[in-house]
C-alpha cells in the first residue's frame, strides 16, 4: 500500500473524454491498494482564454485579480475530475488551494509555495476518497488567491507529494518520458529510464519542456521520486530520482540544442579592471539575463568580450549598452558585433564528475563534422558549445551517436 | 456619506463593455461621497455554459462539485469588475464567498445564508477601495463552496446590505423598475415608485422575475431598502421598502397573469373527513406543490375537489394519485378532469387590508368582459382568479384599467 500523487497536464485533461481516462487511471491505481491524490491543470487552452478575457479588459491587469481569474481553470477541472471519478464508480472530492491549504508568498502570478497543510488531504483519503487537488494555485497569508506561474501544476504536484510524504509523484504528460535527445531530430533517441535531479535540472534549463524547473528543484530538495510518463499508455516513463551508483556508469545522459540565444561580441575593450562590471550592470538592471560569457586573453592592452543573451532581448541589450556605456560600446557600433544565427548544443551527465575527457570527446566529435565552436561553457555535469545555427541538427546527431546514446546504457562503451 | 450596495445581474455584466459601465457607475457613486460595495452575477450565459460542461460529464452531477464549477462564473466577473474599476482610475478589490466570508448551510446548489462577516468588506472600504463581491456563492462550515440557487446574487446583495448596515441596496437589471403590470401586455402600465415588501413578495411569487423571492424576504426581515433600477439609465427605479402610510391610499398596486399552472378536478368524492389528506399527502411526498384548492359544499354525500399544480407536474400528479389512491381517483380516470389551458390573474395591494370591495370590483370587471371565473383564492393583500388561458391578456387589461393603474397613484379614484 503506497501513497501516490498523479499529476495530469492540460493536454491530459483537454476534453471530457480525456478527463474520464484520468478518472479510470486514478481508480485503477486506487484499486491496486494505493491512496491516490490527483493534481490537475486547466483544460488545454483554458488558461489562455482566461488571460485573454482579462487582457481584453485591461492591457496590464492587476496581478491579484489576474490570479482570481486564472485559478478558475484548475478549479473547474478539479470538480469535473471528481465528478468523472464518481461517474466511474469511485469516490472523490475536489480541493482548491485555499481548502488544502497551500500557503504561498504574496507574489501574484508567480507565487512560491511556503507550506502545505496535509490534514484535509489525509482526511479525504481516510474516507476512501480520491483527493483531486487544483494545481497551479494557492493562497497567501491574507487568503488572497495566488498562482504559481506557467507550468505551476508540476510544482503543486511535487510540493504536495513532499508535504504528504508520497511514495511517488507521477507526472502524466503527452510524451512518454525524458529522451536522450529530441526524438523528432534523432530517430534513434532513447527514452531514459532513470535520471538524476541534477541532470533533469540541466536538461530543463536547456529547454526540455517535460518538467518545470522549480518542480525538479523541489523534488531534489525533498527527495520526491518523480515519474514522468504518458497519460495515453501504461508504459513506464522516466524516473527522476536521487543520484545513485548505477548512474555513474553513464557518462552522458542527454544531448540538447537550444535556438533561443543570440551572441554579442565587443572588440578592443581596454584590458583593465572594472570594464566587465560596467558592461553587465546596466544589463542586469534591465532584467536581461546573460548566459555564457567568454573573455579572451588580452594583448596590447585590449581584449574581446563575447556573451549570449535571450534572442528576444538582443536588440534591447544593444540599446541599453549604447546608452549606458557609450565610451565603450560607441554609438556607431564599430566595436560591436552580434549574431542571432547561433545554437547552443549541450551534453549533460552526472558521470562527467568522475570521467575526464568528456569535453575532449565532444570537441573531437564536432570537429569531425567540421563544426566550428564559437564559445564554450561548462558546469560540473554539463558542457555547452555555441555553434552556427545551421549545424545544430548535425551536431546533435553526431554527439548522440558519438556518446553511444542510441544504445542501452549497459552497452555503451566507456570513454 | 452613505454605504451603498450595488448589485448587477448577468445582463448588466454580459460583456467587457458593460462591465466597464458598471465600473463607471460604481466610481461615480463613490465620488458622491459614498462607500460602495458591488455584487456581481456571472456574465449572462456563463452559468448555463458551466452547468452544460458538468452535465456533459455526468447526467446528475454531484452537488458539491457542481457548486465548485458554478461559482467560477461570479469569481471571474468579480475580478474583471475590479480590473475595470482600476482601469477607470478607481481602486477596487474582488472578494469571493470564502474571503468575505459568507457562511451558508450545507445545501449545495440551493444553500441558505447563515451569517456574513463584515470585517473584510469594511477593511477594504476603509482603504478607499470599492469592494467587489462575487454573488451567488458562499462556504459551508467545512469551507466547501456553496451556491444559493438561481437568482442567488439578489439574495447575496440584500444579505450583505443587511450585514453591513447599508443605507440602500440597489439592484441593477435590464428593466427600469417594477411595473403595475407587464408593459409588453399593457402599454399604459406604470412604473411603481414605491412598493412594500409584502406586495413585492406577492408579485414575485406570481412570476414577476425582477427580484428573487428570498431576497425580498430577507429585505423585509432586516428592513433593507431595495432599489430596483436599470443598469442602462440613471432614472429612479422602484423602491421596495417597509409599508408606510402613503401606500394605504393605493388599493391595488399591480396586476399579474401567470400561465404556469394546470387545474385538476376530482368529482364525486365521498364527503367524509380525511379524504383531502389522502389525496394531498402523496403529492407532497412527490414534491409537487399544490397552489389553489377549492372544495364545493357537498350534496348527497359527495363533493367535487379542484386544485392547481405547476403545469410541468400535472401528468406526474395524476400518475401519483392513481397509484396512491386508486379507490378514489380510479385507473380509468372517470372521476378526474384536468385543464392545462388556464391562467391565474391576480391583483395585489396592501390597501386591500383597509378597503372592502376589491374582490367585488375584480369580479365585476371580469364579468363585464364575459370572463368566467373558475377558481378564486385570496390572501390579505392579493386576490387571484383562475380563468381560461385565452382570456388572460384581456383580463389583465381590464383589471389594469378598471383599478386605475394607468393613472398616477394620487389621481386614482377611491373604490
Amino acid at each position: 500500500m503506497a501513497l501516490v500523487v498523479q499529476k495530469f497536464g492540460g493536454t491530459s485533461v483537454g476534453s471530457i473524454d480525456r478527463i474520464r481516462n484520468v478518472a479510470r487511471r486514478a481508480i485503477a491505481t486506487q484499486k491496486l491498494g494505493n491512496d491516490v491524490v490527483v493534481i490537475v491543470s486547466a483544460m488545454s487552452g483554458e488558461t489562455n482564454r482566461l488571460l485573454g478575457l482579462a487582457h481584453e479588459m485591461v492591457a496590464v491587469p492587476d496581478a491579484r485579480e489576474m490570479d482570481v481569474i486564472a485559478s478558475t481553470g484548475e478549479q473547474i477541472t478539479a470538480a469535473l475530475t471528481a465528478m468523472a471519478i464518481q461517474n466511474e464508480g469511485g469516490d472523490a472530492r475536489s480541493l482548491l488551494g485555499h481548502q488544502v491549504k497551500i500557503l504561498t508568498d504574496g507574489a501574484f502570478t508567480k507565487a512560491r509555495i511556503k507550506t502545505i497543510e496535509g490534514s484535509k488531504i489525509f482526511s479525504t483519503l481516510k474516507k476512501g476518497e480520491i483527493a483531486v487537488v487544483a494545481g497551479f494555485q494557492g493562497v497567501n497569508e491574507h487568503g488572497d488567491i495566488t498562482t504559481l506561474g506557467r507550468g505551476g501544476s508540476d510544482t503543486s504536484a511535487v510540493a504536495i507529494a513532499a508535504a504528504i510524504g508520497a511514495n511517488a509523484c507521477e507526472i502524466y504528460t503527452d510524451v512518454d518520458g525524458v529522451y536522450t535527445t529530441d526524438p523528432n531530430l534523432v530517430p534513434s533517441a532513447r527514452k531514459i529510464d532513470r535520471i538524476s535531479y541534477e541532470e533533469m535540472l540541466e536538461l530543463a534549463s536547456l529547454g526540455a519542456k517535460v518538467l518545470q524547473i522549480r518542480s525538479v528543484e523541489l523534488g531534489m530538495k525533498y527527495g520526491v521520486r518523480i515519474h514522468v510518463r504518458s497519460s495515453f499508455s501504461d508504459a513506464q516513463g522516466t524516473w527522476v530520482v536521487p543520484e545513485e551508483s548505477a548512474m555513474e556508469k553513464v557518462v552522458v545522459s542527454g544531448v540538447t540544442a537550444s535556438r533561443d540565444e543570440a551572441k554579442i561580441t565587443i572588440r578592443d575593450l581596454p584590458d583593465t579592471s572594472g570594464v566587465a562590471a560596467k558592461l553587465f550592470a546596466p544589463l542586469a538592471d534591465g532584467s536581461i539575463s546573460v548566459d555564457m560569457i567568454v573573455q579572451n586573453q588580452g594583448h596590447e592592452g585590449a581584449t574581446d568580450l563575447t556573451f549570449t543573451v535571450p534572442k528576444g532581448d538582443r536588440k534591447r541589450a544593444l540599446d541599453i549598452l549604447r546608452a549606458a556605456v557609450p565610451e565603450i560600446v560607441g554609438v556607431n557600433g564599430e566595436q560591436i558585433q552580434f549574431d542571432d544565427e547561433i545554437s547552443k548544443v549541450s551534453v549533460v551527465g552526472v558521470g562527467m564528475r568522475s570521467h575526464a575527457g568528456v569535453a575532449k570527446t565532444m570537441f573531437e566529435l564536432l570537429a569531425r563534422e567540421n563544426i566550428n565552436i564559437q564559445l564554450i561553457s561548462t558546469s560540473e555535469i554539463k558542457i555547452s558549445c555555441i555553434i552556427a545555427r545551421k549545424y545544430a541538427e548535425l551536431a546533435v546527431r553526431a554527439l548522440h551517436e558519438g556518446f553511444g546514446l542510441s544504445l542501452p546504457p549497459a552497452e555503451r562503451a566507456g570513454l
